[in-house]
């Protein structure tokens, strides 16, 4: 009898990095395909930001959290080994929902299939939660037009980083935010953006001010921090703050303040939060939106391998300080 | 030869209550007509927490500040004493922006006649800046829907005063914010609101829990403070935050820090600041869907009523005191 790992939840977060003791790693029998089932052995699991969010119980949150005992959630594409299901047989390669486990026994429900000679890598950077959310947020929330500016926290960022490649496609000027200069040179030397800032170390308004010298149209938000207050202030008249992520507060001790709302009115600013699971209907169109910026090869991704189940852990916190570089997926 | 009386702006406002520094009062010589002009003789002023914004230049504003050694800038009523225009006889009443002045001549640019038989005070408190805010913000940005429940900081002011009654009009759950006892009084007894929450002295939490048990759908914002954290804490997912005024924080030492945007995300809140002068050219669809509220007998005010055009200077701290019982109208 095979076995194989997964890790489940076991203890809700507290301000701070993100403990192993949060989590149980448990050795279980591989399982047999029963009928209208299949066996999928997953072979790459994404790490995103968000799942810091599923980890704790928020009853107005956009999604039910990861219950304590549960597999802990994520996206991820496996290989079907065993198929009882008349749509699937063995050998396909499926993506969605697997969760931390090795393999995982389903109905296929919620799980697409994953288009022949496609990267495993590339499909979980861009056709996974990061490309479609940045299509949903850039063109469903920006409203951008040619021309104008946006600046992007997080712009090296697995979301960020599609963002600011669809606004230069569409002819925007494109700031990246950042707080490394490794992931400055990325956005400026091989993703074309227009210009970077680093919020650790430069004069911010300065640099605003020099970048967007006709002000900032689109604010894409995938940080927070005191950043938003520079922003907000370069913002133009109808200039709309797309709130993705929040990830410097997520597991902060104290999150930080947000900015005062006069220069809302002053200038009418839209602040739209968004998350995916209400766009999860509009994936076919999203998933058309996005490819032909992919096959005319405009969107270039990093991704940042680790290896073994168990590095999701620790995984999570590169996410939270920003260490990690590129996409980050685990390779099973 | 007569004279009249106008105030010009003279200096811009620094933190704290407005002085009569910032002013010079000046006596003018009543002109006469020139071919193609009225003059008009002021009879209401209408003071509006906008105009404490319109004193300090800020290049991104929605409408540029008025100049130093200029006539401070409002709405009035008045009637033409003389006219040299085909489109206006004597004895008309007109309406529109007026300045801080006895006397104005014009060409009648901007203003608009009004309805013989309608009282000045209930001009200026319902069909002016007021009703026009209400309506375009309620109905335009805040997409209510029956059975929704809405929190109106500054529920007592000229324009929530008015929010709450086309909401209560429309069949929500409405909740008024005050800081006097007096107000919230008026807005449970004579406006008709469900609830009441008195910031200064109640458990705003407690509160809003028991006022608004399944969550608060629209939050209009007149005030800005504290209150912004608890009511955003109470929002229902994709609920609405229309930004209208932050009197509370306009003429602050510091203002106060606005909310972390991470329940923005997690609920997918619009906020949405607007600005009056953006939708001048809607004034006639506006008058039209309020027109109906106000000939059912559904919108109700009280005009609080200073003598003398030098009483606007103290009227402006008033407003920003909330120390007016009602829509602040200086009789000329």
């Amino acid at each position: 009898m095979s076995t194989f790992t997964a890790i489940n939840l076991v203890a809700r977060p507290v301000p701070g990095p993100i403990g192993a003791d949060l989590f149980e790693v448990v050795t279980k029998t591989i399982p047999t395909a029963g009928p209208g089932q299949i066996l999928v052995k997953q072979t790459h699991m994404s790490l995103d930001p968000a799942m810091v969010g599923w980890m704790s119980p928020d009853p107005e949150s956009y999604i039910p959290p990861v219950g304590l005992g549960e597999v802990m959630r994520s996206a991820g594409i496996g290989e079907v080994v065993e198929s009882n299901h008349p749509d699937f047989t063995v050998g396909e390669r499926l993506t969605g929902m697997m969760g931390w486990t090795e393999y995982l026994l389903t109905t296929g429900e919620g799980l697409r299939k994953v288009q022949p000679g496609l990267d495993e890598e590339m499909v979980l950077s861009i056709f996974a939660l990061p490309g479609l959310t940045a299509t949903q947020g850039f063109f469903g929330f920006g409203n951008p037009k040619a021309g104008e500016t946006i600046v992007i926290t997080g712009g090296a960022g697995s979301v960020g980083s599609i963002v600011g490649q669809l606004a230069k496609a569409e002819g925007l000027n494109v700031i990246g935010v950042s707080g490394s200069e490794e992931k400055c040179d990325w956005m400026i030397n091989d993703l074309g953006f227009d210009g970077v800032i680093n919020y650790k170390t430069d004069d911010i308004d300065a640099k605003l001010t020099a970048l967007a010298p006709k002000g900032v149209d689109i604010y894409f938000e995938n940080t927070g921090g005191p950043i938003q207050n520079h922003v907000i202030n370069h913002m133009n008249a109808h200039g709309r703050a797309v709130v993705c992520g929040m990830i410097s507060d997520y597991n902060a001790q104290t999150p930080s303040a947000g900015p005062n709302w006069i220069p809302i009115i002053k200038k009418r600013i839209t602040v739209q939060g968004f998350a995916m699971p209400d766009h999860f209907g509009q994936l076919p169109e999203l998933i058309g939106k996005l490819t032909p910026y992919v096959m005319q090869g405009k969107i270039k991704y990093r991704s940042h391998v680790l290896n073994g189940l168990e590095s999701s852990i620790d995984g999570l916190n590169l996410l939270l300080t920003g260490g990690n570089k590129g996409k980050l997926i685990v390779k099973l």
